[in-house]
């Protein structure tokens, strides 16, 4: 790890190539539901799904909510889509479950988002989701091209805006379904699953009550979590396999090692298999991290990423012997695949949605990811916010506002403070997810509510639900509904109470 | 009356012209904490205030908080004022009362509210006033030149960005005092007391609670009010005096029959003594709509405006027979004072300020003010949205959004929804105030407190005491003083409770 720190991209989802870009020095890392780069992983657009239920719509989206230049006034066609199967009506105030997009397009998040129609039926709920500005379809500016441009194209891209649509866009909703009291539910995942907290916090008016997902809300700056993201990567490491563990905590050395014999980049080049020359042994134990790290926070059914990787850096082939680069290069065949080559950049690619995420990380939200000295099977490399902030500069021209997310939202102090004013929101966390280290993890009030497992991984309560899946896993999405049914009951009694139509 | 509607302009402050500006074929009306029109009232220029122990202060305030836009980085200096002289400390964790300027220059606001510095010493509080963007010497762009010079640069003044701006400035101040744990109650009235309500609402890890004086944040399209404006001023003028009433009521036809009239407006303005000559009898109208309507708002002591303006109208002079108008233009001078000649648009001025919240109530603060159906004493003209946004768009250029209040701070449904999700607000209200109208007049919760007098006017709570206090006023003043204490207290047991420092 010759990089002083990481931005973690939050992988919320899709399932095909994780957000690991470079930005300058430093690397900018994963939010999301599911693993892009993991060879078995389900993939969205793959997978097959029944979405013959589904209607898409285009909602004519105000580009800035926060001022009243001409400029703002500018509009683009925002993507959602509605399943009103099993929806109960207008008369009986039947529930809306909307689903929050975050950085990913609609298709994938319908793909790989279960827990609305899981539970639909049971609710008699309408059920909702919506693309996030800026990603899949939902353009501005007329198309991703000039939508991605530059700061000045980019700067309508942030949460607060994001926030200000999905509430213009549920508003639209109920009217269209003239619904004026059905209670809204919104569920979101990842950087999602705060977008969903934060709805709740600044739209209560809008949203009866939020499931946040895997929600790092506490990550930020004025809020850093005692333990890193890569404390949790570790741990899980050293549960599975001590032995597999040294490996890989003995490999960054011997690799500089290497690297630096005469010719120690094409040696390593070979080693790993790698498609093009490298630039230097940080693309190798970048492409290492970002593999481990992916292989933690999805690591579950049916692909056990740990045990694969473990098993295989553990592993004594029958016909030779291998060395300790060997080991990790047979980690690195466990997780992506047996390919020609490796391209170590597969993280880096340019795509749309990996540009509009690094600019989302560069302006605010700036998780102070790094290699912290506690004990991790990583090189110490704590993160370093001014030269996080040089390479946001030289980037995007753009200084980052790492205090604007606690200045806005402010859950800073979550006992003195957010529990006087919140209420109605589920912070679900796997314990096993590198990213629950910022979650909220204990209950602030009765409404407040978390509820976590020891061995999920990122946004799994939020995936579709499975024949295979643990008891644990039903058990945990089923306490999940009834808080929900337990929200939506006291709202309608409430109605009741006020004489107003249920 | 012949204009289609009314744009009322909450005047909040300061204490000499009224905001009546003539906006294509309507007019906009007025929000504020002291009439700057009426002859008598204290005016806060003039008015001695011990400021000796405030310090003035510039902060670095962002242009654009909700975008990301190079431009969004500019920077303008917002003023601030601080008074740290009864100030118990950081180790005490005392409390911060700060007042959110509303559209009104610093000095009137310092001049003009008593609140802070009437019970400062009571609770050992720092006292914090912040200038609101746009007004005063807080100009965005260089100069108010610049800031007011069309919808590109106006169009950064809102409330959100205002808000934002203020939860700014407070975390600043909290840093600058070491004190992380100061509560900080929020004071603002009329439109700032919209503001202060609505700060508590999206800045509850700011702001322990708010005191929102003579605020109609019910006044919106979404939430309009039974009864409207002219409602209560017809009211209290009835209630004054029934002849009274009766000559205001039988005026406007009298006035359009002289003007119809060969030199009908020749006629009308000899009669009132106008400056300049006449476009058309709704110059009079609109002047003596505004004077009543301000007569009303501020009728308090030393100046009881209303009994003054009826007993000029229902005088009978020794020397001569008063005709209908000559009892209407008696009125005039009783309440704008002995004139060589009177300025029909003396309201109507294109300051900064009026400039300024003029842009303000075209954009988002579109208050439905009309002259409704009720029994008033005016000729039934109701608000008519088209006209209004037709005007706000020959004017600026810029189309209203009259929806975006309500989707943004949604205090539609006070019961069902506000109940559950806010605290510690007063929301005090004159009942002879015509804004109260839009208040909220009844206690939604233990600590969403409303404060009524059937007396008060607009704004009265929060101005400077003075021993000629009327008993209700001073036992109003004490409620409320008490709910702030009993606010600060819960939340000091809250600190000893989780073993905060205290």
């Amino acid at each position: 790890m010759s990089l002083p720190y990481t931005i973690l991209i939050l992988f919320i989802f899709s399932t095909s190539s994780s957000y690991l870009i470079p930005l300058a020095h430093s690397k900018i890392a994963r939010l999301g539901i599911s693993s892009k780069t993991l060879k078995n992983e389900p993939d969205g657009s793959t997978q097959k799904v029944d979405e013959s239920d589904l209607k898409m719509y285009y909602f004519n989206q105000t580009l800035d909510h926060f001022t009243f230049t001409p400029e703002s006034y500018m509009t683009f066609q925002q993507r959602y889509a509605i399943d009103s199967t099993h929806w109960g009506g207008a008369k009986a105030n039947a529930p809306i479950l909307a689903f929050l997009g975050e950085e990913s397009s609609l298709d994938s998040d319908l793909a790989a988002i279960g827990f609305l129609r899981d539970n639909g039926p049971r609710l008699n709920a309408l059920l909702v989701y919506i693309e996030h500005r800026y990603y899949g379809e939902t353009m501005p500016f007329g198309s991703a091209e000039e939508a991605l441009k530059n700061a000045s194209t980019l700067g309508y891209l942030n949460a607060a805006q994001a926030l200000a649509d999905y509430a213009a866009i549920l508003l639209h909703v109920k009217e269209k379904y003239s619904t004026n009291h059905s209670p809204i539910i919104v569920i979101g995942g990842s950087y999602g699953g705060m977008l969903a907290a934060w709805f709740r916090l600044k739209y209560p008016h809008i949203a009866l009550g939020a499931l946040a997902s895997s929600a790092p809300l506490l990550y930020f700056e004025d809020t850093r979590p005692k333990f890193g993201y890569y404390y949790i990567v570790t741990k899980v490491f050293k549960e599975a396999s001590e032995r597999c563990y040294n490996t890989i905590r003995n490999s960054w050395k011997e690799i500089d090692r290497v690297a630096g014999k005469p010719n120690g980049l094409s040696i390593l080049s070979k080693q790993f298999k790698t498609c093009d020359p490298l630039n230097g042994s940080f693309d190798i134990k970048d492409f290492l991290d970002t593999i481990y790290a992916e292989a933690v926070q999805y690591n579950r059914g049916p692909n056990f990423w740990v045990a694969k990787v473990c098993n295989a850096i553990n592993a004594n082939p029958p016909n030779r012997r291998y060395n300790l680069l060997d080991r990790i290069f047979a980690g690195v065949v466990a997780l992506v695949g047996n390919r020609t080559c490796y391209d170590t950049k597969m993280f880096a690619q340019p795509t749309n949605n990996n540009i509009a995420w690094r600019w989302q990380s560069c302006s605010e939200i700036v998780m102070p990811v790094g290699y912290d000295k506690q004990d991790t099977m990583f090189p110490t490399a704590p993160f370093n916010m001014t030269s996080y902030i040089d390479g946001c500069k030289s980037y995007h021209g753009v200084t980052p506002r790492p205090h604007w997310i606690t200045t806005y939202f402010g859950i800073q102090e979550v006992k003195l403070i957010l529990q006087k004013f919140g209420s109605n929101i589920i912070f679900s966390n796997g314990l096993s997810d590198p990213y629950s280290v910022g979650g909220v993890l204990e209950d602030i009030s009765d409404t407040l509510v978390a509820i976590t497992t020891k061995n999920g991984s990122h946004c799994l309560d939020i995936t579709l639900k499975s024949k295979e899946d643990p008891e644990w896993l039903v058990i945990q999405r089923e306490k999940e509904i009834k808080v929900i049914d337990s929200w939506i009951s006291t709202y309608q009694n409430d109605l009741r109470d006020l004489n107003m139509p249920v």
